[in-house]
């Protein structure tokens, strides 16, 4: 009955309450990233680099992944180009085609399903992209339409080459042009899109993670978006400049009594299995797998902020 | 062209503008709820139940059942246990094969179309269950995600035994578990969940049922939500305490205005029917199948609400 | 690559910022609607007329469209009867089989996909639905949660008879009824449904022509709600009366900034097609096929405002 747990810690949640974009063909940047402690650098080949950087950018960031850089235990990924913009077989060649291939990649404007069939059949030709952690982003009208099927798909067709869709990504500027909203103080045009983004992700027990706040002078606005992602389930949020980390880390940690609550569950839990059991209680409760599941989660990510902080 | 008034007459509409949950191992707050004059009152073998207890729980409310306790024309719901916990065919079993099988019951947790399957067979195996009135409850990312399939399977597979999707229930605190949302002061977190569960339960002609008010002796904020709720189109709260019910059933009465516009209907469409006419007009307008049958709703729910009060 | 532009150029959008309901059966009223330079003038048979004025209606419209009545430059839509009601047949035969046939069609109540079938296999036998820009109306919670499978069907289909799904209305009232909502001064209930609405609406390269303000006298409630649906993304109103005409049209008009951009954005797209360049750069970045077809939108909606006030 409880098979499901070997395979939950063979995956380990990785903390995502920063992801922070760095332009693939800058390497002072990148090196400075490296020093900033955010859970996941993110190499960006796509909007963050010109059309006339792209090769740079291909070439600093293999250069990057396939010398001795050390990133200090944040997360690497990488940007490739959007599927539709026919520049991310290239990307990806480079990117997957090398030594040291990155443990997380991000696919913008995944639109289709055509265009998730695409990505899938391209992963597979790599060797480096056994294991990964795949993040999608939405960012249109017509990828949050398809989002529920485009992750059906992805989070079934990943298993063959043993990777996972680890976490979806709000866009939320070009969703608002695709559908022609502007943004307002209140952010109450977003509601529909944030939160049904939300419950897609997590549903496939995937991460959310929150759209960019790019008035990076506005502190207090980036934590009052912050708060409120993460009350809506947010997992996380994408920054685009240092100053924005060390908050997003504050704002999307698992709270102490959350993970309180998962480490009794799974004491319990492994109790329980040693002494062979019938039924799982914790507190007068019988638990279903869900919330092991979301305990043993919630206790992953926190032991990974743990480590990460030492 | 009007058949299905037929049938809406026979599905005299059961309001349940407070749903009361009454663990049911514990025969005195059964008796003791039996005196509340609650729309329904829900004998629980699940959350309300801890695991020891589940036999009593069974027992104790078969024994209820099957007893001349009067429950003084509120209605009388069981909640099995959810079909993922493997305990739903024995409470079933108890609750379904006893002589005086409960009008309704209460299925949580119902997450897949698989379980809805499981469930539909399950219930075509009791006499117990024609015409019984099944309600369930949406709790996680993926049973909002699933909401329409389900209901669309259930709303067609429970004719087969005579047996009605009546209501869908949006159990908050697990979703909100579910999705890692943490509860602010306005829930605008629960914006979308809980509006798409109204959409869907009233696309399928079903009642929605709002979430529980967890701090009973906040009456202020129970009374808040409950306007709330109401104006989104639920049609009842889950009620944790006696001093909920009669707020509740202040809050979710249909309105005075309302319920004349009903009357006024249909005294219209019998008026019509008698004299043979061919387009039923009222007020200058042609009243089409869904004004007709929401006006039936209204007005059954409203004698329903006074035959109680008598 | 880039053959979408031509088929873009060809159906060139139409702004609908107010589109102003008038009763068919009322000559004078249509023809002071002529005088008013409303973006559409939507000729009504439906909820505007009484069952017993509809023939006059029919004949009215269909003498003003056949006269040669001018409507100084505002589009002209008729709506017809919904598909359920058992009259569209007839409305449409009027209005289609005549020898001037409005360029624009709405439909309310469009609930299902048997319904949008057989609108689309109704539309196919007129020489006069051909080229024709179908609105369609969603007002319950069955046509809500229907409205993706009803739009990729009738956006697909129309193509048939070279006629395209142009726009799709949210009709809160009936929407509220459907659901049990009741309109708070917030619109808070109504977040799911008009979010929703934009989004599908978008996804299919639609318009989304946001809910009636009832109350006429309230312009301050007008232009608030105005503004907050032109934030959401609706691109239009539906108006009721002549002085709300002109804030709708402020109101919804695309912004300085956007047409700039949009117009840079062409500008150097045709630059680039002359010199035969491969990829399409506009400042630094990458030009998709969204963000272009999206800018000629907004210039096309631009020039058409520009022309229509000259």
């Amino acid at each position: 009955m409880l098979k499901f747990v070997r395979h939950m810690h063979a995956q380990a949640a990785v903390p995502r309450r920063a992801l922070l974009y760095v332009p693939g063909n800058d390497r002072r940047k990148i090196l400075k990233a490296t020093t900033l402690n955010a859970d996941c650098i993110c190499l960006d080949i796509e909007d963050g680099v010109s059309v006339t950087a792209k090769d740079v950018a291909r070439e600093t960031i293999s250069d990057v992944l396939n010398s001795a850089t050390s990133f200090a235990g944040s997360e690497v990924a990488v940007r490739v180009n959007a599927v539709s913009s026919g520049m991310a077989k290239k990307d990806i060649a480079c990117i997957l085609g090398g030594k040291s291939p990155p443990s997380a990649m991000v696919v913008p404007k995944v639109d289709t399903l055509d265009e998730a069939k695409w990505l899938a059949d391209e992963l597979k030709r790599y060797e480096g992209a056994r294991g990964m952690q795949l993040i999608t982003q939405v960012e249109s009208a017509q990828g949050l339409l398809n989002l529920n099927i485009i992750c059906n798909f992805l989070s079934e067709k990943l298993e063959d080459i043993n990777a996972n869709l680890a976490a979806v990504i709000f866009g939320s500027d070009d969703f608002c042009a695709s559908i022609g909203a502007t943004r307002s103080a209140s952010g109450e045009e977003l509601l529909y899109a944030r939160q049904k983004v939300v419950t897609v992700a997590k549903a496939y027990k995937a991460q959310a993670i929150d759209m960019v706040h790019i008035d990076f002078k506005d502190m207090q606005g980036f934590i009052k978006y912050s708060m409120q992602g993460a009350a809506m389930g947010f997992t996380g949020k994408q920054v685009i400049h240092p100053s924005q980390v060390a908050p997003a880390h504050q704002a999307f940690a698992p709270s102490e009594q959350r993970v309180s609550w998962a480490t009794e569950l799974i004491e319990a839990f492994n109790k329980h299995q040693q002494e062979g059991k019938g039924a799982f209680v914790f507190q007068g409760q019988m638990i279903d797998k869900p919330s092991l599941l979301q305990a043993q989660n919630i206790k992953s990510i926190a032991d990974a902020i743990v480590r990460r902080e030492l």
